[in-house]
């Protein structure tokens, strides 16, 4: 883990089965990355810590998930100049989402955090790898390649559906 | 400032017309308090310090309000024992109080928020006075009276409504 | 329950499955409390009675869960100068828990409720310790070697998944 | 005010611009009314007094307007077997009328608040003298006549657009 | 059905899951009703002609359920001057339940429904034993013994606890 | 206004402030409509007649906007085969227009309403004209210069910004 | 599919369980339709060339469906001036569907979508047929019939109950 | 504007108001920018030429602002693999916000938007610095001295209001 460029932080080990999403992507597209818990509200020293030494350890992007009242996107941005991405996650403590996202999306001016969909935290690692392609071709290779699958998936499923018919059994409908 | 059993912080100088509040039902019921600007955001370190000190400089109650992705009640209830109220402004930064009620209400598991209503900065004053009131009888009596005054003032206003009548110019009606 | 210094309350037998975290953290936390069912609605003289004898039978804080229209926090606040801390229970009444969540905590200026987060019933129990820990040292200790469990346990998680790497079987991911 | 069938009561004096239209639309019904202020959480023993004591004063139907965390027409309703219309006023204390809403609505199972729109207190006027109807011809033949007029309006401005043109200075636009 | 008082109707079969609790309620206060489907968006002139005809069928109180865009209870009551109780029901087509509360409580000044809570028909059906309480003493007092009973059910339930514990098995928790 | 092929209909004059829209965008487009006030609780037997007799009356898409528990492109969508476009209006009895667009959105299955945006009047009249257009060349002829003059706009715009700066006093910022 | 009138798309195939009741319907109506995978945010180009052709391929209708963040039916608006029918689905990645309707519903100014209810795929397909019936008798006498047949299932389970009884075991009560 | 390293576009020239505190912050921190007006609904054409040509005209990131029914952020994103930066504008055209802040961050699975506060503009700005900075050193320090300057704001009244007291005429209030 000592090259990573990408950490991912979230603020429960419960986080993890959402947060995996942002790992597999960036493992996919060939991404360093590190991953750990960092509770905001139950280790406020470790995240302090880790997020103001995170720059000269070589992070280039911090990834945070948290559910409910979530302050762990919002604080670590307080404490760093890297850019952070907030994953808002339906935690059992939420009220449909809503807090994640709302207590995520809404910093105030001059502390940003890059807020992506509830439960998003496959795009966050996307979005990482984006922040990272502005200077490194290799990544944006990789982004590269992966819309053109992206793409591909869906003409897949629109020339299956055209041939076998909206009702035919091979989409299980 | 030296002996204020009550800390009034928020996060921003904008908040003090609703946070002065706080402030005048604690002078009205002869409670000795500070007020200062605090900003989980701007300023963490101060954050930090003002939570981890708090106690030990004798403050028995923390007021903490702020608008928006409101982090600042949650951080410092991380960081102390201490009760901490949370007040919800509805900053101009708010998408209608939503986030600002959410970020502070929906605290995980381990570290409650006594939450207020949207602006409801006196009631957060009232509040830390019933919680010094458990202990200290001349609060508690202060208490007393003032529930005594709402009351006064609802029969007055409900006797002037049965005596002019409904339409009465003495209503504005 | 002669030493009880919390009061917990309940709209509902139904509310219990929350309302019992309460319960359960101030027995680790060794705090003396009372539990019984209280309704607003079906039982108004029992409220009546109950919120206007707390602070003479010894009561300090007292805890009321209640769903849909939550009206038992706010009733019980109006009937006593002791500090009332509402949970909002989910109920099956309830729309997504907005209706119990506003219901508590948007009491007008006078009447304070410290609401707790949507079925945070063990948040409340904590909250009603850390206002006897003001001025109870044994509660305050206890508060402390609590909040370090809870430190060491997100430590422990964040080790192992460190440990582990985040697709190990131990996180069962 | 000896023979009043409808009582209209409401949390504050502030509420009465809004609930005047209730005393007003009796008025015009010609259904005898009392009206006057009762707090839930300022005047509790005033509310069950009122609430226990309306039907043997006469009272058919109760009235009960209040904003924000809205108690005034539940618990009222648990005081008593009349039927209780809750009028969600849209107070400055309210998150744009969503707590009171759903505090007045969401009752549970046994005791029924007949609600009316946000501010609607001309509806819950005209709620009471329909039910005041279904026994006292007179009232249900004023309700025939209003019903009346109001589809007489109506039927006027579309034939004044018609006439003069949808863009017509008639009708400002 | 010649002799009833209350017309229970519904916009779909499948609503009488729900609206049947409506129906038990007024048996067990031995309150005579009529139960039947009637659709506003499939069935309009069944609905005008149930509407205009209910008064002289002897009809007091209409009970009109229905979920989504829910037309059913402010059609009805823009067709009759009886009351007319509305009750929002979580269909599978809902969001959430507010399409069905928001469409049948926001009625226009002049059409007023006496709006439950969402799935509230037993309510609705206690509110339509309230309105023809108000002149028929029968129905008064079964209303006030079932009031009695709810008290009763929770003094006993409160009993329990207070007896075998908040974590006795005989509270399954 | 007897060639109309589009006929646009409203709860109250009152909205004729926002349906007024829906007008001057098919005069632009020279598509022929009639305009006239049509309330669905005030005046249900003249929405009866409108809505059934509207087909043979040779109108071919009708338009109609209505604000709160906004019933009125429902029910007409109820009596009539014709497409049926409903515009939600934010009227002053309205919660946040939520009430206005959920009540016209969520159609059962069978009867829909083709809802657009709040207080989208010019919206529907574009719709009814795209409507036309898929059998009159002349209509469509007219959307598609329509949709060039929108492109145009936003072309000038664009070029004046990049021309003048961001900060020009010709975009007066 | 040489001669669809209707061109039903969707933004993935998940989407089909959805919006294969808008195909079903239209099968029943006897409409010729399409129906394929078109995704906005994977493979744009596609959705390009769709919106742009459709309308000389023959196609006088767009039924678009997406969830989340659905830009679909908005972009093919953009690129047509075909009427585009949008239904929101609410897919896994939604917010209780509030970001599927809000993404399609509010389009501005210009270019409408004529929103049906949260997964109302099938009433997108009934508005499709009215829109075609404006010019077809035959598709015309379908829906009328269609109408009937709604009619009729109604009047039968109204029968049935009434017959049966509210608790009879013919509607499994 | 040949050497941009950000692209500033938006929905239309009215969202500039807001949009122009992207372009003050970009300035300030000394960082290349360009800014115009590309509509994805009225110039579909113009936003697909300028997505696909960003990167390799130098753009290192885009941001993009609209209200309502936002699209241009997501279709901005499905057409570059560069970081693609929402601001949600709360323009006219809005429900509060909610379907501008929905219809931008809620994007599916392979394409994300970093989303920013409603209105945030100034954020997006910093943000896309922050990006930057991760290989730029200069902005790297140019953050610094912002987010000193930021803390030194809040310091400074902090001092203020402790020496004037919160009451002073020193801060209006």
């Amino acid at each position: 883990m000592s090259k990573a460029l990408v950490g991912i932080i979230m603020g429960s080990q419960s986080d993890l089965k959402i947060m995996g999403e942002a790992a597999q992507v960036l493992e996919d597209l060939e991404v360093e990355f590190e991953l750990t818990v960092v509770s905001a509200h139950r280790t406020p020293d470790r995240m302090y810590e880790y997020a103001q030494n995170a720059r000269e350890r070589g992070i280039k992007v911090i990834i945070a998930g948290a559910g409910g009242a979530a302050h762990l996107p919002g604080m670590v941005a307080s404490l760093t100049t890297l850019p952070v991405i907030g994953v808002p996650v339906k935690s059992s403590n939420s009220i449909d989402g809503w807090d994640s996202v709302l207590s995520i999306l809404q910093m105030p001016a001059g502390v940003p955090v890059a807020t992506v969909a509830l439960n998003g935290a496959r795009n966050a690692g996307i979005l990482a790898a984006q922040i990272l392609s502005t200077f490194d071709k290799k990544v944006a290779d990789a982004l590269k390649t992966y819309k053109e699958d992206l793409k591909s998936k869906v003409l897949e499923s629109a020339k299956k559906i055209e041939e076998d018919g909206w009702r035919g059994k091979s989409i299980g409908f």
